[in-house]
């Protein structure tokens, strides 16, 4: 079985296992102290050109997503969000055990826009009983969108500007951030996203490392305390060391770009292979994941020998699936996807 | 410096990274599906000689904790611990956090009785106002303790005993549990604590892992749904399969025991220095923490080439510090410390 | 100013505080142990036919909401509802901070049916990811809805088969319950929502008291330690025989039932006169709240005169509003009011 | 029987019942936005010479208590209190069910002292792992304690002091504040308490009302949103103008302070009677709650005409026990237990 399900079906990238051996018997303080999470978040700031931000890092993505939001919002304040977003869908109610609800707005693509913000506050602010309704207090997108889509420099300004007049703070989720970087049709650069979000994750755990997200906020006024806050949601890990060293080899020599750029390359193939068969696809992504629309007697044979996400029925006769690279995907088991691909 | 603060200051046992770099490139399923956490869970009912087990694999002590105890407690419930506890005392409120109070019993050496529970089960019961404050839910303890100090079978069977005719499930912290099943007065066996337990935990992270702590849940009526508990938490890692190698690689060929075993003989040395040198100690400790009473000029120049955690000041002069081996600790770096504690 | 805007513009009905004044110098003990709440409880469970109701008296109804939600789910669960629901709309949040997720269901009328639910219950279990996401974990409903509309005893029944086959409990939330048992079309008895629900609140606030909610558990297996809860929520009046009194003065001799009775009398008659002026109406409601869709030239008019709550715009010359009644409405002020459409 | 073992005994002193009966087919606004708020708020401002402060009016202590301090704390933060404060041991973990730890100081009388929070900071902020602990976000003692003390205006001024020092919000619980005021030694006025403390509650419950304490915020920074955690936390009355007319009628022409002054004159009275007779006391109360020391066989003479509350075993004989006068106690009833306390 060649598996194409997911994004995180390999260990790690053969650079971060070789740094981890290489400093195993090192001596270090725990939780995050050492000199390789010194190391990686000057990496982090530099590559953002941001030298104030504040870097931490954390084990996985619903951890970072709850932790931020938790340590963002007062008590009687949301989080909006497209209604495709990971928080609202996928982390079994991990932001309303911290006591938050998600606040979803609709969209066809995973994204949402700064009108629909705008429209959201002001709703809100021109209730008689707003007081009875969850205040909006801050905004998550996640680019990569849950739907493989991203946003454009242009977007991001402007969902960054009505969050600054409406001073909810702008969080971006980027599990996937270098697939998104590396998409052909992407014009923001990390330190765009510096400048124009709150608070942002890089996300390891699907792009090479064994797990780890790096959180970065640029925002000073949400900076205090957040060790604390690691720790009290159970994210603090006694090696910290051990994501340190991950981002640095990840960050080193620019291969976290290199591998996203690869997963991407090969993604786009498998996309030109489902279009020249004529199948149309859920959402328009130029990223790692692909959502093709696809006969389910089709599918049944692509089953035999590749393992794909089901997605959506689309009818009685059509699914949405999904397709993704990684930054272990072989190009060998991509060629023989797309060989069968045009044999179906 | 060399470093005795803590047992994770250096990465993992290479059998640990060995067998991580051999699957590296193997495509599994995500998020503790895999057959890696299946023969690990597999194994971990073997050594525990109990078929029934659920067992369950987070990545830190914090996470695990709070997580079992949110899923077996009601609203109203709390959760007796020792004064001492890890839960009351360095998990920065993480139980609080999920909305349930600690209800710490005071005690000198880390350890709570059966008594203690019987009491304060009777206390809260014929207490007229009763419904005014926290129910009694469940009782947390930790082997070895905080004070690495240990339970006795006797001890545990009573501690357990008590518990059942309360209803109140025994939730048994094994952060260190190696250390404690290796120290020489111990008489509790993997297959005891099974027994006498509904929940306990095998410490990885302290232990040889990278990270990682076993939940084993015996009573069955706590097993429904804990996958949802864990993703809930944020304590689901998407490559689940490194908690499931980890444990694969300890506990084959008993190495989990035998790596326990070598920090406990070399903290009994260092122990026995000290006793030469007449200090006192703040906790009678048979496992791999101790915790001299040193004067602070002779802490001084221990403090140039060692590094240890000050732990209490005693008086004026005196204060209590830890020193702390583990499975990584050398030989020789435990002989120059007793050299140069035979100097002070 | 004559004021239609909602059912609480009124303090009590007079025999309410005939019965607070005459018990006023009474000594009781507190929380609800009084003969005025033993009383009420032996009327309520008369009333229903239900001799192993437990029955609990709160102060308010988002109170009651999230006590009765926080006590039943267990912290991975969420509630499925109306996407018009109170809870999801109108209580800051409550039941989210308490730690779950509201789920809410689409629909027009603000009900819900046996086929969503049956439905969100299939889909989340046969989804692969399900523990990924919120479980469901009870039905609330309300009746009459947010919408003045009220389920038929068959949709109650289908309802509640539903619910007992995915073991899910059935809170229906009683706040206008009165206005709803009044309506021409309801064939639901007290028995009948005792019967089928598994708990249920009779609402007193809106209904002729100062204050007050009466929550009823007929399932056994909720109904441990529930004075706990309401504890810890804030919900335990001291002096609890103000709730015992108030309900022994509703319920004797039927009064809670003429009141309501005279409140959708006067709601219909308003409802007539608008449909003679040829007005629509947002939902078709029986009961004590009328929602006319009125031009907004027209809407001055009555607002010189009238409060009523906006709520919603239609189109740029028409919005629906809301015109309520209460057990306090004049029938010389509605009267009034008729005349007034009359003219329009 | 002759109740003295709570000042909830009752209902509400008869102006109350008075002004509720006057005022109750006036139409107002819901949720405390109606006339009587607005005077009841102006007549506190004026009351503690504070023209900025936020007034607040809820139905319940426990209810207040948590809401007060979810809105303040952040989530890594808990609240500092005394060991006998009544959100440690009184309400069902309240404060944890919001989150948030509560953090006992020991005292012997009720009472924390300046010196002891002071430590408390610098312990938590000189701790080298203060990241794993709750970190102090705020101060909380009643006045008077829940044991009968009250703090001297002096007292309050260092813990204030001390307080703004570390930035930790002081929040006074004044459930039995009038009785505090009205103790002999008490040096404070309300104007003190206001300049003093950053929020603080005036309770009516226990002082004449129905039911409500008023919570005061003069602290500008903690004044954002408060309607909003009163709503989130279920202490919104629809019928607002209750609590409105209470305090209205508590505080017009001084009734607050007089029917104070009258229940500490009878406990006092009691407290004269209990020296006489020899007996000795748990705790040196001026206000009105006295715990005297009794021997069990007196004890057992006076309960069959007086209730009190069991407080304490003391040793095999003697117990201390609780008698509470109010605004409501009779001095016939005082008379007769005081000639029966002579007979013993």
């Amino acid at each position: 079985m060649i598996r194409f399900e997911c994004d995180y079906a390999e260990g790690a990238h053969p650079q971060i296992l070789k740094l981890l051996t290489e400093t195993n018997f090192e001596q270090t303080p725990g939780y995050g102290t050492d000199i390789y999470c010194d190391k990686a978040r000057a990496m982090i700031k530099d590559l953002c050109d941001f030298k104030g931000a504040d870097v931490h890092f954390l084990t996985g993505g619903t951890q970072a997503n709850m932790t931020v939001i938790a340590s963002i919002l007062r008590p009687h304040q949301g989080v909006l969000c497209a209604e495709t977003g990971h928080i609202q869908n996928h982390e079994t109610g991990a932001v309303e055990a911290t006591g938050h609800k998600v606040l979803p707005l609709p969209g066809k693509d995973g994204k949402i826009t700064a009108a629909q913000i705008e429209t959201a506050c002001l709703e809100h602010r021109n209730n008689a009983e707003h007081e009875h309704m969850v205040q909006p207090g801050m905004v998550y997108i996640s680019n990569p969108t849950e739907t493989g889509t991203i946003y454009s420099r242009n977007e991001l300004k402007t969902l960054s500007a009505v969050c600054r007049s409406h001073s909810l703070p702008l969080f971006l989720d980027g599990a996937r951030l270098g697939y998104g970087l590396a998409a052909a049709p992407n014009d923001l650069t990390m330190a765009d996203i510096a400048a124009l979000c709150d608070v942002f994750t890089i996300g390891g755990t699907k792009v090479g490392a064994l797990f780890g997200e790096a959180v970065v906020f640029t925002n000073p006024a949400l900076q205090t305390d957040f060790r604390y806050m690691i720790k009290q949601r159970g994210g603090m890990l006694a090696k910290g060391r051990l994501l340190g060293i991950q981002f640095v080899a990840l960050l080193e020599n620019g291969l976290y770009f290199d591998i996203s750029a690869h997963a991407v390359e090969l993604a786009l193939k498998i996309k030109t292979a489902f279009i020249k068969k004529g199948y149309a696809f859920l959402y328009d992504s130029f990223t790692n994941q692909q959502f093709p629309i696809i006969p389910d007697r089709q599918l049944e044979i692509l089953a035999r020998k590749y393992a794909y996400s089901f997605w959506q029925r689309i009818d009685k006769q059509l699914s949405a699936v999904r397709f993704c690279t990684s930054w272990a995907t072989k190009k060998t088991d991509v060629n023989a996807l797309i060989h069968d691909i045009g044999e179906l």
